[in-house]
């Protein structure tokens, strides 16, 4: 029985008609496969990435497994369309918060057109992915079974400043989503420790320093934990994965450095949350954030 | 008594009745501040981090020593015009090798006007500025006292393709400027090494994954050494330098992730030299180098 995904924060989504991502009942996320060059480069790079022997299991951890392409009717009733098969991240999750990160300055490669290039340039500059080398492109962050999820409107996050996205980084991993000032309650236990979510980055960064064959360009991080675990006193399971590879290119011997300085550029900021979380810099931005327009949606539990 | 920079390789040269920076017998340089906002900018950045403690002394050795401006007759005989004063970074040299590489996939801030960005996108997109997130701007190598330097044309070194970039690199550290295949023979003393290039290329790298002072656009780091030491059997002095801020913002909270995913990059391309000298991936290439416009300079000594 296939069904719309609960959990998914960015991207196209598949209610109200619309095509979009399904999963299943086994753990299994079906992507609709883009028509034109997106659709073909995201299946090159999963059917290329997926048996490249130089990468270490330790990183291929922190791809979505891949499971080849099948026919499968469309979300939107079009028909029968060509479907990535993918590992659903969320399947095993309850109430996971969810954060989607797209990195990079730049979204788009030297190899697209001129016309590309300026449409997201346009985007590029018009977000924090100029200054800050990534931008957030969707989040969801769970209270309580009765407030369910704090999810900000998409169009609103995307066009959020320096200080907001720190904010963010912070409310991410406060207890209270509702409160005017983020506690940062569990960035310990989230970002901090030998597993959690800097730790993931760092390894990823190491990776990025040295790999020469692939090019990620508008590719997300998801940074994903369970609040409910911490607060039964278990690890929250915090984790990091890399989703959307429409857009990705040959490396042809050269490192991804603008995916490398975004991914810096992201680990700095959460390990500021780690160093200093009452740092000053977030005062008086907490009012900013709720006066944006937010929606609850219902926990699953 | 004032004189034309011997060794300057990138940038407006004072000769010929041009504008340009002069040198004196002392060890100072004294560039021409440009009229508009780059010459204030350059200003305010030496300025500003001259007078910066939070800058170690290890990392500011990088840059060359500033000695405030002075009103000076200019170059082109145009009357007395504001310079900048500062440390002539090749006065105790003799017959030094110099590359000049400018650093980021961009060279331009955010905050730069739409038309202003547009040219630089153009120029990042005509030379290895986007593919490789450094490009070469100027280059001499000594050859011997007879040849003197080897000293590409800036036109052509500005537009070459990754595996020039590549060989040019090996090139540098070669013995026979002539030769058709490099053979590295001084990559070991110059790139390698705990005082070598590379661990000084590192080390500035741990510097800007923390720092989020300044944002360095259009910037170079120099690489200088002395090949006549090493064949002496003495250090060739090999030596990093920071160059040409009129393109420094403010970084407001945020690492310089576009000036830190080319120092990445840069540092793979030398750390591979030092690996794998003889990698095959510049077969073939050597005769294109060796096809471009280069003319001789002689040696001083």
């Amino acid at each position: 029985m296939l069904k719309v995904p609960a959990h998914q924060v960015a991207g196209h989504r598949a209610d109200g008609g619309k095509l979009g991502p399904l999963v299943d009942d086994s753990g299994r996320f079906y992507k609709p496969l883009q028509g034109d060059e997106r659709g073909a480069r995201e299946v090159a790079f999963y059917t290329s990435f997926s048996s490249d022997t130089k990468v270490p299991d330790h990183i291929s951890r922190f791809f979505p497994k891949f499971y080849g392409t099948q026919l499968l009717e469309a979300s939107d009733g079009s028909g029968m369309k060509p479907h990535v098969v993918l590992q659903d991240l969320t399947f095993s999750r309850v109430n996971p918060s969810v954060m989607d990160i797209k990195i990079g300055s730049r979204t788009w490669s030297p190899e697209e057109s001129a016309e590309q290039i300026q449409k997201c340039l346009k985007k590029d500059r018009e977000s924090s992915s100029l200054p800050l080398g990534f931008r957030l492109s969707g989040m969801q962050i769970f209270g309580t079974k009765e407030s369910g999820f704090w999810k900000p409107e998409k169009t609103w996050i995307q066009s959020i400043s320096t200080n907001e996205v720190r904010l963010l980084l912070k409310k991410f991993v406060s207890s209270d989503t509702s409160a005017l000032k983020p506690d940062c309650a569990f960035a310990s236990i989230v970002y901090g420790g030998s597993k959690g979510i800097l730790s993931q980055l760092l390894e990823l960064k190491a990776w990025f320093e040295d790999q020469t064959s692939y090019h990620f360009f508008a590719c997300s991080i998801l940074m994903m934990f369970e609040k409910e675990l911490a607060l039964d006193g278990k690890s929250p399971c915090p984790e990091i994965k890399l989703v959307d590879f429409a857009h990705v290119f040959e490396g042809r011997g050269v490192i991804d450095h603008n995916f490398l300085g975004g991914l810096c550029s992201l680990i700095k900021f959460i390990s500021e949350i780690l160093t200093t979380p009452e740092d000053s810099a977030t005062n008086g931005l907490v009012e900013d954030v709720h006066r944006s327009h937010v929606y609850p949606e219902n926990g699953s539990a």
